[in-house]
């Protein structure tokens, strides 16, 4: 039996232990992410471990959730003590769960605790977090720096000033590299509550009316600017599903002044502005080498009398099954016969599409770089070691592995960056599983050209770092 | 290699048997199954091995029909001996059947037969079995006994008078706990032919009229009493799909009357009617604090022709992958909503909804009980070993495994109670696993209180037993 | 660790070693390939390794897309050395990929090259095989005989003349056995382009006018004599979605009419011809005794820029995962209404769609031969290690996995026949490891009948060769 969480954990082969050895030590690429730039810059420190694991993770209140805690001691007005301990009294029972595996991570490598985390030791290990969270390597940008991360991808508002973006820029003294991503979501879900508000907000920050679609591109136009200033690499699309319908000009334009006069928009004219924006929005990464990011299939805020007391992103959404592969296809082609198709990295929601996307992927890739059009990492809910081996099987079936540009953290958090070492872990292990197998050679170079490129390399020249 | 199905059958690594040694002599909840309760109790006996085995059992009719025998000699005339022959001969080939387990477990564990069943042993299995058939170790009370059942649900009709439940209840000599479920089909199945006669069949039962919804609900209300004061702890309803179409009491009264009138309502018309009914019937659960089980995903009897000469359940329903996961969402809101959500247990046909099903779970739990809504074992044709596998993998990647409230037979006959034994080497198989690869830690009494809740403990828990 | 590929490649334990001893040396048939016949007849030789790789080879050419290459050097207008330089630098990074399996198998068994593809060895490797391509050895007639094959099914076309085939048929120095299959694809797909065109053709090659669709069926009858008289075995529709919507003759006709006026039909329209063609030829095929092959689940040239320049099967095709499960049901229920539903071989391009054929199979068999209706071998994209193991899992949990017809090429090339080596390994694997743990006796008679049977010999009582 191998100890918990060894020095080889997740590494069942000697040749997994091999490769691993030959990307471990990579600088991390985590291109997208909801962290918040001012805290990097602000320098954030914090009181203890409920408010840097439980302040904003739905993934770890979806748990405590599960096991029967009143949502009063989950993100209620319960005492950080009293929800920590909530989440150490539900863990133990979450065998097979990545946040088990994510948690003790955590602990091992940022606060050096070796033991296992439950109601019993959630005393020790509250004190034990809380003293190290109190010194000089646990702010934010220590964090950081003793994650080795290179480059991080921010998600940002097209009506952000991105103070906190160009203040890092600026600041010489740190040395990871901190970018902004566009995610025009906001400008895009035309169906949904705030929509009106937020073009009317866009407008002031701009101090320009927007009465047409025209405009509206018009103005995203200098923000993406502005983006491509600040060092931007990519975009980011939250779709519940993926879009196509087409339609002229004047039809996206009346749509969109429906929508702006208050009115319900149809589910018909919510696609035929999604669809004209995602074009336009294409032909403009296109033009500045963006990566184009779509993450589909879900269902978001689908119990009601929590949405309303509680909004949005708390731990509501699903994965959804809608099928959605003529839209992707004809969106995609939209894309090249408008002779304008970025680089493109696809994330489904629903495992089940993981084939689909890699044959889908097959069909519009292009010159400009290797792996241009990308199944994107396991995604959210399918951020799982079978998750992630199931993504990574499907791609090398149906594509080439050795071009995928690998993980991404997508946390709201500074800890998240062990996420990269077991993804690399469980790469290394997949990769290393074939080559004892005898179905890859055992040939060095090829297979550190490999592990490193996913680890590290191919991201770094799929974005240009 | 390791003999065929020794005492460490399925368990592959030191850890696992460990597991198993800690649940195996766990009493089995066995809280949905299909079995007669007449027939426990009047203590049937069993005349052949063809009866207990080929009566009523359509996994296997449907083995021996892709092996291309005539339906004379699965179903039909042809005698007992030539049928339970057909199934020897089928059975070598189904390798990799769980069928073929079933089988053998079955014979080893009631019949202490060691052997393999084929044609050539068919002659000898069939005077072992037949022999043993006759003695007192076979009747239905002496095999559930033999089993270790503690509590056993039924599938029953609004309509049944339960006096077999009445009698067993009263019957100090059997300490098997038998209480009934409410199947409310007939009922909601507004489209299927037969409605109408059911109403009136429910109408003659109760003595009263049924000319509007809310009189049958009223109805419905007291036959609920009825299974309640029989211990009933779980209701189950089978749908092709799941719907979810909101309407007002008055649309819904009006489809009830057209259909009552003898026309055929549309599917628009089904949906709304059932959705009515599914909201009623979720209060009623939730008051009664029973839970509410939802089976679907299947299309039924699509083989027309033998439908018209053989009825439904003979092996002629299949798996559907009609998208419903905006219906499966929609109703849970509809439950919290009306204030009145019960404890929920979902099973999908199509194991593809796996992780679907695990996220949407999430998003309703409440603090009444721990893993309030789940997502039930793994359902008939996905009751296999790769099956359980992924159902019990995906729970665990997307809630807390340890809350899961374990195997049911959904079975028609009393010698199935060997499926808990085959689901408790699958799970501690792969829990062990884990263990092995440092996964988790090899902590006995964390992994105690997951198995033996998995196996057990938590069902009882769960339905208050 | 296993060296990469040898004798024992894929097979893990000795079990799986001495299953495929069992079966290795079986004859190949090949019921269902795309090669042609006149370059059988002619006994085609090639020029040069591109040639046979990369002349038409559709995987090969995504993958090399895949690594960012240029049209031009893939199918435009490079040098064959140029082309065949770009696929070997692809492939080392194509690790899991099938096609590194494929092109290490051909090279060894056919080439007797044992050393690795790659950008360095391309030049040492494009010179042994272009030598070797001079020799007699590699002949098309000589590549068959040394792949041991007994019988091919090619793909063909109602309007063929069927030439090659008879003058191969005369031809008694050539052992294979060569047959046609029908395929009437273009007098099905009365939605695409060209479809008046084809009936024209058709036409003028019968010498009759076709104003109806009675007409049509009455030549098609004719046609499926002559297939019959060449030794045609089997059918094969490719269908991007299977259809059922029955109509009346009248209505079918109409349909029709409308095609061949120049109109385009509604998707209604040609759903409903469709489905009138596929019962019409179920029919003759069940009294010719023929299987029905249906593929299903693509959307095809997804491309359009690139249709426009390149055409169709180029590699712009790919998973689609639009729900059909009540159309399947509803079309193999109307052969059954029919009184004439023929042996079924159905193929599902999704494979999220495994378990729901393999339920649905189990809906349809018949007395005639065991396994009448089956569920084909993991198809085209799905034709890979993982995709032919998620295949027999199903298939085995859900079915009689040893009345499996197993495996096809489906290929282009006459180097494709190590696929039915691949097979047949990754079949013997899977079977071995259950044997091995104990899940099936050591039975070495059964064990044998089982994968001989899908090797080689139910193929062979299946089709009647």
């Amino acid at each position: 039996m191998k100890p918990f969480m060894n020095e080889d954990f997740i590494l069942k082969t000697e040749t997994a232990k091999k490769l691993y050895a030959m990307c471990s030590d990579m600088p991390i690429i985590d291109y997208h992410c909801h962290i918040n730039p001012q805290e990097i810059y602000e320098d954030r420190k914090f009181n203890d471990i409920t408010e840097v694991w439980l302040g904003g993770d739905h993934y770890k209140w979806r748990l405590i959730r599960s096991n029967g805690t009143p949502e009063e001691e989950i993100t209620g007005s319960a005492d950080n003590r009293t929800k920590f301990q909530r989440f150490a009294e539900a863990l133990p029972k979450a065998i097979g769960n990545p946040m088990y595996h994510w948690t003790h991570l955590e602990l091992k490598r940022y606060f050096g605790y070796d033991g296992i985390l439950n109601g019993e030791t959630a005393e020790e290990v509250w004190n034990l977090c809380n003293e190290k969270l109190k010194t000089d390597d646990f702010t934010v940008r220590k964090l950081i720096e003793r994650s080795n991360v290179e480059f991080i991808g921010t998600t940002d508002d097209p009506a952000d000033s991105l103070e906190w973006h160009r203040l890092l820029k600026e600041d010489k003294t740190f040395k990871t590299k901190v970018a902004p991503s566009f995610r025009p979501d906001k400008a895009v879900n035309i169906e949904k509550d705030g929509f009106c508000e937020y073009i009317e907000k866009l407008s002031a920050v701009v101090g320009k009316e927007i009465d047409s679609v025209a405009t509206l591109k018009s103005i995203m136009h200098d923000r993406l600017d502005l983006f491509e200033e600040m060092g931007c690499k990519a975009a980011d699309h939250g779709l519940d599903y993926v879009v196509y319908a087409p339609a002229s000009e004047d039809e996206v334009n009346a749509v969109f002044k429906k929508a702006m006069s208050g009115e319900k928009v149809t589910q018909t004219e919510m696609e035929i502005y999604k669809t004209s924006l995602l074009i336009f929005f294409a032909e403009e990464y296109q033009k500045r080498d963006w990566a184009m990011q779509i993450h589909y299939g879900t269902m978001r805020n689908i119990n009601a009398p929590i949405f309303r007391k509680m909004g949005p992103d708390v731990g509501f959404d699903v994965i959804s099954n809608r099928c959605c592969c003529e839209a992707i296809a004809g969106l995609l082609n939209a894309f090249v016969e408008n002779n304008a198709c970025p680089k493109v990295i696809l994330y489904s929601l629903n495992p089940a599409d993981n084939e689909l996307l890699d044959t889908i992927i097959g069909a519009f890739q292009g010159p400009e770089v290797a792996g241009k059009i990308q199944h994107g990492s396991a995604w959210w809910f399918n951020d799982t070691k079978t998750g992630m081996e199931d993504q990574l099987t499907s791609l090398a079936n149906l594509s080439i592995l050795g071009n995928f540009i690998g993980m991404l953290t997508d946390s709201r958090s500074f800890l998240s960056y062990t996420r990269h070492e077991y993804f690399r872990r469980i790469m290394c292990n997949l990769i290393g599983e074939w080559v004892e197998n005898g179905e890859y050679p055992d040939d060095e170079k090829a297979l550190c050209e490999i592990v490193q490129g996913i680890a590290y390399k191919n991201a770094k020249r799929y974005f240009g770092i």
